[in-house]
């Protein structure tokens, strides 16, 4: 991509709505745009950034067996009543339509529609185990959206529902889905900041997982246990302050992001939705069942709280908008040449490149390169075009180096360890 | 994909609650599942089309340099208030927020949104033209949801909007969006059933252009010249029936499903919005602007409703949910053996494979190979085995055939096109 076709338009001083570290360098950097309290625009930068991390996600929940569907925004009200939630759940947008008279809920979380729709394909032992997952958009009418992407009004979420004949299933899968998300943290380069944390399980399960990012700017509070590497969240700490996996009661306190959560809803759904399956012996039980979701835009939010500095964004590898920021400085006729060819060879090797092509200083060029936060930076200019020298800087470490020509794409394929 | 793995429990009845021909074949083969009037899940095999001919679109659109972003779906109604079309259009879901009472739409479409946006990339005449575009959830309070995926209450849609210095210039790209159309169009293999049509333009321009595909179960009326290849919708075709292009008034009636549209808005919105830049004499003038939709969920019903005999879906290469259906019949040691490797042997070669490895009928394995509609299907059974051969028939034509196992890839590569 070129500069000068992009609609990137960055902002020098900090952005007056913003809340946030995140929503403040995003919509500096023209990642996101603000279209009301909690509601974002993922402008193109943004896009590809988010499209990153739902590719990652995506690959995760098929190796854990998940299939893939979309289920709808608008779902009946009575659905809700059946399971109970439509009294229960305080953030839900409920409408009626005005053709209609019918009484819909923009769907929060999806329960109220995969369990009927299950109960048309699972009928009996052989249906089991199932999973079902999808990326889609969720909604929740928030008293007070804040933190830019973190606590939003509108949110693209991952949601993967299991279905299992028994609780000892249930609880195999659960443990395999907990180390799913601990891979998935792991590519995103803040899986040593993140903790499986025991959270309250309902009235149904005496524990439920959160998965808590270490962040300065995180709402939640959370206990870590060096012994088990466990931590446990707040609210059910209690006033001794011990660690549930081991005793210790020497825990360190941290506040902290929540990235991701999974589940065991057992039967809550399937009795009230009468989800049962045949068993081996023709016994009519119900189907227990679990859920697991991950917040898409929460997380693209919560790597920039944990992974930014003074100038700005310093993105993990596998997840900028693009690998390589290229410069040119000053606009003789041998630098852009120079820069063109560097920028087509970058593009045809399989890179992705932006090229900052404007006529802009240098000081301007350099800045948005930090705010915007690419893991390399390229300059050509007339100094070094003289040396058939690029100039090379990572973001992460503001290390720079004059690499010859012919050794760059050597030295760009290490960086980017490929 | 193995059938005993995957959600797909077909039905033999038509289904009773279907309204259309799309939406039974559909719902029976496990493509979608309706959970309210015009509202469905895509299930995995639906989520597969869906995804293709999402893809095919998008190519596209990044072929006429639009650039992606995504919008939200809630919208403030100031917005609308702004654009005068809070009063004016009638199937807008509105509602209020319970905590912040504040007023909101669940986006129909997207002017409200991307205009205020311009405003914030585009200053002078060097950052025009522009062209931005998303694929994303769209929502219409519909009096009366119909036609399964024809006219739903919600629905995926791409939308993009182009921003010009001029009318010449929106002139000319409007002429390559109409381009691009048909090449979408001829990729879904819908190419020479689909009409470029003369269309009500509104108040601002003469007229706009809907793309109208032929079908028996359309709900639009177009008149067609055979000398100049148009077509005049019902609406403005008037009492003579001439063609506005070329005069002939020899025009053939059809009934036709809208696939897209096309529309010149001038500066209708960028007026309200004061959407202005400063031109090459440093006067400020209004942006012009063009709008481009087409519906995927509409489009993925239409291509069902002209492909399709009284067996399944037929669907053209391209978008079907695999390219080939195996089905091994009996359960003996040999066949299954035989079908697994060659499975393996076929997804290893790039195909996209769906293995019916159930113990069911050879009736029911064929009918459900039929309602599925993937191009080739493949038979392996004791007889074929014996002799070193594969059963191959082409879903489009119902031709059968032995192929010679060590034959079989090159057969299927010259089905495919590739």
């Amino acid at each position: 991509m070129k500069f000068s076709n992009s609609l990137i338009k960055t902002r020098k001083e900090k952005v007056k709505e913003a809340d946030s570290i995140n929503a403040d360098l995003l919509i500096r950097g023209n990642y996101i745009d603000q279209l009301a309290s909690g509601v974002y625009t993922y402008l193109p930068l943004g896009l590809i950034v988010l499209d990153k991390i739902e590719s990652i996600i995506r690959q995760e929940m098929i190796k854990v067996g998940g299939q893939e569907v979309l289920m709808p925004v608008l779902q009946p009200k009575e659905n809700w009543l059946k399971s109970g939630r439509w009294e229960t759940v305080d953030d839900l947008y409920r409408f009626t339509s005005y053709y209609t008279k019918t009484e819909l809920v923009l769907g929060p979380t999806h329960e109220e529609v995969v369990v009927p729709l299950a109960k048309k394909f699972i009928f009996s032992y052989k249906d089991l185990p199932k999973y079902v997952f999808q990326i889609q958009n969720k909604f929740r009418d928030e008293k007070r959206a804040k933190a830019g992407l973190l606590r939003g009004r509108e949110f693209l979420m991952k949601d993967l529902y299991s279905f299992h004949e028994d609780e000892k299933d249930l609880d195999l899968y659960y443990e395999r889905m907990a180390k799913s998300y601990q891979n998935i943290f792991k590519k995103l380069e803040i899986g040593d900041k993140t903790y499986k944390t025991f959270a309250t399980g309902g009235s149904f399960s005496k524990y439920s997982h959160e998965f808590q990012t270490e962040s300065a700017s995180g709402e939640d509070t959370i206990y870590f246990c060096s012994k088990c590497k466990v931590a446990v969240n707040k609210e059910i700490i209690g006033e001794q302050k011990v660690c549930p996996e081991c005793g210790n009661k020497e825990l360190i306190e941290k506040k902290a992001i929540e990235v991701g959560n999974i589940f065991k809803l057992k039967t809550k759904f399937s009795e009230p939705f009468d989800l049962k399956y045949l068993d081996k012996a023709g016994k009519e039980k119900f189907v227990t069942m679990g859920c697991y979701g991950i917040g898409l835009g929460r997380l693209l939010g919560a790597i920039v709280e944990v992974s930014h500095d003074e100038r700005g964004i310093i993105w993990p590898k596998d997840i900028a908008p693009y690998q390589i920021h290229l410069v040119s400085l000053g606009n003789s006729h041998e630098v852009m040449e120079k820069s063109n060819k560097l920028y087509e060879d970058l593009n045809k090797a399989g890179f992705e490149v932006i090229w900052d092509d404007r006529e802009e200083s240098a000081g301007t060029k350099f800045a948005d390169a930090d705010l915007l936060g690419c893991p390399i930076r390229l300059v050509v200019s007339d100094k070094t075009y003289e040396k058939n020298k690029i100039e090379i800087k990572l973001r992460q470490t503001s290390k720079v180096d004059l690499v010859d020509e012919s050794l760059l794409i050597k030295e760009v394929n290490k960086v980017l360890g490929r």
